[in-house]
């Protein structure tokens, strides 16, 4: 596994703590190395759809930010990413205490970067994939 | 424009008041009809990305409801629908005081509705389309 | 309607005669201005899927083609564009004598354009909307 | 690695066989079984872009096909699968003799099953992937 330079380290977990909503929501950063992310987010009913289940906009939330942060861990120091956009598939409904999210990066590009976002579902030990995100994100220079 | 059943505008109403997360965001329904739907939410702080725009998992949770809502006014009455899957453009920095969304179905179907949203951002007495939407609705039978 | 430079016209009537694949299934410009372009396509036998309606194949390479040249009326001049990525929606059976598709800029710019392309088919003067492409289109600089 | 019944076998030859666009572009089933599916194509200058790539019409056919015949091997027999919508990652340029893909049902389900495909040019032995497509199909009854 390719280690990180620390100032991307930094970067990424500011860009969790300093993302308002990301916050607000709860996910939290677990961890990242060159080219993929991880997240995690402890379930409340705050999360949940009218039918029971979690919503779709609380999983494009985290496998959105996971996805940018694994994409800036592959962009030179300095730069940051944008979302362009992404498509999400929800396979399975998602119930369970924890989300858990993995983005790895598709295709590193100097200016579109794709990466693609797994969540899962825990409950009782058990892993269920419950959605995944495909999304294209643009390298931008810092200003 | 075609008038929907009391029922189905119940069950409109009844979707964004009960989605969790829809409320816990701030996201309200304005007003329905045969095929679409339309909805608001007044931006805080807390829905913001790290670069002080509104985090695409916001627009990502007002586009995907709104649509499902849309997609709602077209279904026999107490089927419900589910979202297969989206994808989310993002096509300018959303800023201001107030979000703006209506979904429009694209094509009505007895197992698939196809819809599309669009995401205003309000600042100033002025919208800026900041998101488009495009979502695969499956319509579910009574259980 | 904002004209055109006849070079960016040009380049367009190139992309068309040019592209072999393009040609091979028969696709042909029929106008273009500032974002937007418009094509053609005399169906035969060899465009169909085997249940007898249009191959989505068909429809992808019309839309995409046809979106890849809206996008460069929209380029600065010696620019070109690469498709990054597209989601079609295949929304009704393609039947007919001949699919016409209209491409759309949804959101102009200087690294990544979103184009929109409807496909339509048209069958005794009657044109039904078949499908629908959203496509992220990156702008190259001349080599 | 679970067998099909012959008569999806046949079912996912007869696909290849008497859709008249796979015909025409050259696509050819390599191998199926629960699942998944390969193809293959042998590449001419007629499926190439102006750029001297294969065009992405060329790679979505293929994809698209290869994924619906995935699909059907785990559809109940004498049922066939409409694709209702896919998107596709370009990542690289496609150059090389030929292109291989490989789709493999993400979620199989009784109304929709989520299908990846994976396009590699290969050249001179070495296959890079060149793109990638995640698609919704439809599982429709016998007529």
């Amino acid at each position: 596994m390719q280690a990180i330079a620390p100032e991307i380290r930094a970067a990424a977990e500011r860009g969790f703590r300093e993302a308002a909503f990301v916050n607000d929501v709860g996910i939290a950063l677990l961890d990242c190395g060159a080219g993929w992310c991880e997240s995690t987010l402890a379930l409340s009913p705050r999360h949940m759809q009218h039918t029971g289940v979690v919503h779709a906009g609380v999983q494009t939330t985290m496998a959105d930010h996971t996805a940018g942060t694994a994409a800036i861990t592959l962009a030179p120091p300095g730069h940051y990413v944008l979302t362009s956009e992404f498509k999400l598939n929800l396979l399975r409904p998602a119930r369970g205490t924890t989300l858990w999210c993995r983005a790895q990066v598709l295709k590193p590009g100097r200016t579109i970067i794709v990466v693609e976002s797994e969540v899962y579902a825990e409950e009782g030990g058990k892993r269920t994939l419950t959605s995944k995100l495909s999304a294209t994100m643009v390298v931008m220079r810092p200003q």
